[in-house]
């Protein structure tokens, strides 16, 4: 790794949007402290590792830019491992233009995205599944999202793989057993059972992991729903009751955007992002042709159809709604139910009052237990990242041919390999191996700059 | 001060937007340090001041919330003179959300919008000028705006006022002196006329403060420029073309929206806002009223209008447009001269290009000119801030009596009282004396939270 020029770098990002009162620049590299002491009236060589110091950046003329803190870690012992600075600045975009073109200046690189982690991880300050970890935790919304990213950035995939590894070890240490005896045809039988029992076990182990992806998928990137049905049947109504407490949880929130919780609600902490489509028109014959595009694009993406209606279906629409649900789960949501006293219960009708606001609570459950989600322990190891899921597919085929090759008794070298290719798929997940440059720029090339 | 309850509260607030890399909560009070320990494996209580160190927060439940560095600040040697800590955390909105819930459970109270600067001016480390630059810093978006706002905060206007309250307190010497002098008669020629020199000396003092100020607003809000013109006489091409560059410059900048620069640009480091008109109708009779409505509108709100013609306008249009523009500057920008290749050069008309890019500059120069930007040494002091430009008007209506006064041989008692108005004006300005409770929630309500 020592061969990974970019490292030599010193560089530098703003690692905070700009606009809040404070702004924070990250400086790193073997020059992070010349580089900064030459533009405040601080010797950063000379300050004790993790101390704050209030200083003046001062440009070449002399004139003050920002009073500013100054917090100095020393390698190994930061979030790089590098000698490390954080700036913290009052908050102006100017200031942090400026103080930014000073620093490269002074010959500091500007960050790429994720380059901060990246190097945290060449210096062995973390494996590659707790950096890749590290943007998911910067990007969690609520409390699934956070916990998955957390408990991946404190290690939980890692100890998983660790077992696995561990297991897997154990496995080729019999099989290498086998070859050492196999003089002695005896002793095959009662090994290769061992072997076989062993080689389930860490099957059903990946296995497990695989089946976690589905949920993490839904948690990471949400569940979306399709909200469909005639005009004036209150699709509107029901959507703003549905996001509207939401809303008013995330608006004292600073800095939170409208546009990106706009059509988003966590039940259970899971989010689903509802797709609200014009208005579905029933008649036989001719549709308008982007109205039914728009709703068959919406039906496409969901995986739950909330179809509301203001009275009982007829029969020839439920046909149809379930022959454009096919594959999907189908809610069939019925609306103005205060307005309709006698309305007779059905089991397949969600009765609701978007404008009384009844019946909101049981429709959120049944939002919830359409996703399927399964139940995931809160310390269960969840799969959320498609690359891991790559490697673990790819470990689960070699594992497989290992698990063919012992029921036909292949001898123990030929089943040497596969394992092999076992181990390394996923020791690929945590970065275990030499990774290539190629992988490691498309996992960072995702994250934010300043991280 | 010390019955200003409301620094008994121990206050939290976000002080970055999230969606960056790092997020920034600070904690301010006599409470901060059992609060934070109280969330986290640290006990703040024993870390030495100004040092950062590792930690996890942890949910009551004792999941861990995230991975932060917490810097520790001692009362008097912090940002709001109390004991505080700033929490940095992984951007995310959600930890921000639930670390401010988590620090609010614990006691804190969210802190109201530029809570931590009031603080640090009723607890000593600031005066209200510089309280008040500390927003302006915040905002500043150009050299031009950043200059004053540290030179304000930096004590600038502060050291000038301290110079102006020497020279009237000397003055109110001079005239008690007087008065203990009064059996003399002989006396009292001399010194009145050394009184009046001085008093005209520090009403020009003022009076140079207060013709800053419209400098200073020019600097602060940028100068508003209409462009008008017939349509197809490329205004929106212009357009353009003065905000390219510009849009090209801040782009780089993580986190600046663009509807914010959206249609100004600097010059010589002054904002110039530019209010785009749909295009004038130069018909006798009936102007549709909206249009002209938007037309007056954006003509009213601007300092400069750029008329943008394609040939040489006629008497009757100059006419029209001199009437227009009246109390106003007037620039004729006249377009496409490279598709006129024989015009005829006018002094009165400013010959461009939009197309192809010729004459901005000159184009530039002239916008710049017109605005009549006093010229402002580096290190002249300018005011920029309403109330204290009203509190210089006040003080300089107090010394005009007292320069009335001492004409008119007003006895010594007497301008005693008009002088010591002059000092109590002057003072409001830094917040020398108590300043009313009212007066200091309407100067940080303009705060952003979390300064």
């Amino acid at each position: 790794m020592e061969n990974f020029t970019s490292q030599e770098d010193t560089i530098c990002a703003l690692a905070t949007p700009t606009g809040g009162a404070l702004g924070i620049i990250r400086v790193s590299g073997y020059q992070a402290f010349p580089i900064v002491s030459s533009i405040c009236s601080l010797c950063c060589d000379t300050i004790a590792a993790n101390t704050t110091r209030y200083t003046r950046i001062r440009t070449p003329k002399g004139d003050t830019l920002d009073e500013v803190l100054v917090s100095v870690f020393r390698a190994p012992h930061s979030y790089t491992g590098e000698n490390s600075i954080e700036i913290s600045f009052h908050g102006s975009p100017y200031i942090a233009q400026q103080l930014l073109s000073l620093l490269i200046q002074q010959g500091c690189r500007q960050a790429n995205p994720g380059e901060f982690t990246q190097r945290a991880f060449l210096n062995g300050k973390m494996d590659l599944s707790q950096a890749e970890a590290v943007a998911d935790l910067i990007a969690s919304t609520n409390r699934a999202t956070h916990h998955l990213a957390i408990n991946q950035l404190r290690g939980g995939i890692s100890s998983e793989l660790t077992t696995l590894r561990d297991q897997l070890l154990h496995l080729t240490s019999l099989l290498e057993l086998e070859l050492d005896f196999s003089d002695h045809e005896d002793l095959e039988f009662a090994d290769r059972s061992k072997i076989q029992a062993l080689a389930e076990a860490i099957e059903q182990r990946i296995d497990r992991l695989m089946q976690s992806f589905q949920a993490g998928q839904a948690i990471k990137q949400g569940v979306p729903v399709a909200i469909v049905g005639k005009t004036n049947v209150g699709k509107s109504t029901l959507l703003n009751r549905l996001l509207k407490e939401e809303r008013a949880i995330v608006s004292d929130i600073h800095g939170t955007t409208r546009d990106t919780i706009e059509d988003c609600i966590d039940i259970h902490g899971v989010t689903f992002r509802f797709i609200d489509t014009a208005g579905l028109r029933k008649t036989d014959d001719t549709i308008e042709r982007i109205g039914i595009e728009r709703t068959y694009n919406a039906i496409q993406r969901a995986r739950i159809i909330l179809w509301v209606t203001d009275g009982s279906p007829s029969q020839t629409e439920m046909n149809e709604m379930t022959k454009l649900s096919e594959g999907k789960e189908l809610l069939i949501v019925r609306n103005k139910v205060d307005l309709q006293p006698n309305h007779s219960e059905s089991d397949s009708c969600i009765p609701i009052s978007a404008q009384e606001g009844t019946g909101l609570s049981l429709l959120e459950e049944r939002i919830y237990h359409a996703a399927h989600i399964p139940k995931i322990a809160e310390d269960s190891i969840v799969v959320t990242n498609a690359r891991h899921y790559q490697s673990l597919l790819s470990a689960h085929e070699s594992l497989q041919r290992v698990l063919v090759g012992l029921s036909d008794s292949l001898s123990a070298d030929l089943l040497a390999e596969d394992l092999r290719l076992v181990l390394d798929h996923l020791a690929d997940i945590t970065g275990g191996q030499i990774t290539p440059q190629e992988t490691l720029e498309t996992i960072f090339r995702e994250f934010c700059v300043g991280k």
